[in-house]
């Protein structure tokens, strides 16, 4: 059974970020445009993505740590310790990002993507529309 | 590396929806309450949640297929079939549930919540805040 919870990734990001140090805390804090790379196993589920569309990306933060489970908000010690599942720090259990990105491009398996603090490397795990009214789903 | 990938659960759903064929599409169409039942280990990055707070869930759909890339929208098979990225199909390559859920109640490890459409016994993986506006972070 445990064999079922195991991520596959689909791809990865390119970025310029490469140390956690330097990256924004949340992709509309000045995160440079990435791309995302993917696996041409999964092909045929991208081909209704389009430039322009904003959507959900899942990623899974590979350097991160999975034993906290009190972090300072934001790594600013000046905040009390918080519990991490009132946060979004990559330190976590499971350390799964949720980061809302826009489709700048397409180019095959390539998609340049904007608002991405994710570091190069960094497996992509899934993709999700953002939900919409019910009349729109 | 790859055992970097495994999903370690946090808890698991505790629902009367026990059937997919009777799940609502998404958890704002009619989704019973529900509990979340977290496992000892993660008690203290549970504390800063609070009864009456919107957050977002991840669960692992562990009764998902994973071999899909191609769906019908809302397993309606007069919409044609869509890349899985598209939508929120639960059919998909790494089959992570993504709920936006309001927390009722705290009863130590014991979480009520409304709008979740998950099944009994789904795999609970993660707890994220909503994000806010940037002076809110």
């Amino acid at each position: 059974m445990s064999d079922d919870l195991v991520i596959r990734p689909i791809g990865k990001v390119e970025s310029t970020l490469t140390d956690r140090a330097d990256a924004p805390r949340q992709g509309d804090e000045g995160a440079p445009d990435a791309w995302l790379v993917f696996d041409e196993s999964v092909r045929e589920g991208l081909r209704d993505l389009r430039v322009g569309s904003e959507i959900l990306l899942i990623t899974w933060f590979d350097r991160a740590r999975r034993d906290e489970l009190l972090v300072h908000p934001r790594g600013d010690l000046a905040r009390p310790e918080t519990g991490v599942f009132s946060t979004r720090s990559p330190d976590r259990p499971n350390p799964l990002g949720l980061h809302r990105i826009t489709i700048l491009a397409i180019d095959g398996l390539r998609f340049q993507v904007r608002n991405l603090e994710a570091l190069d490397g960094t497996p992509v795990v899934d993709l999700k529309p953002v939900l919409g009214d019910l009349t729109e789903r």
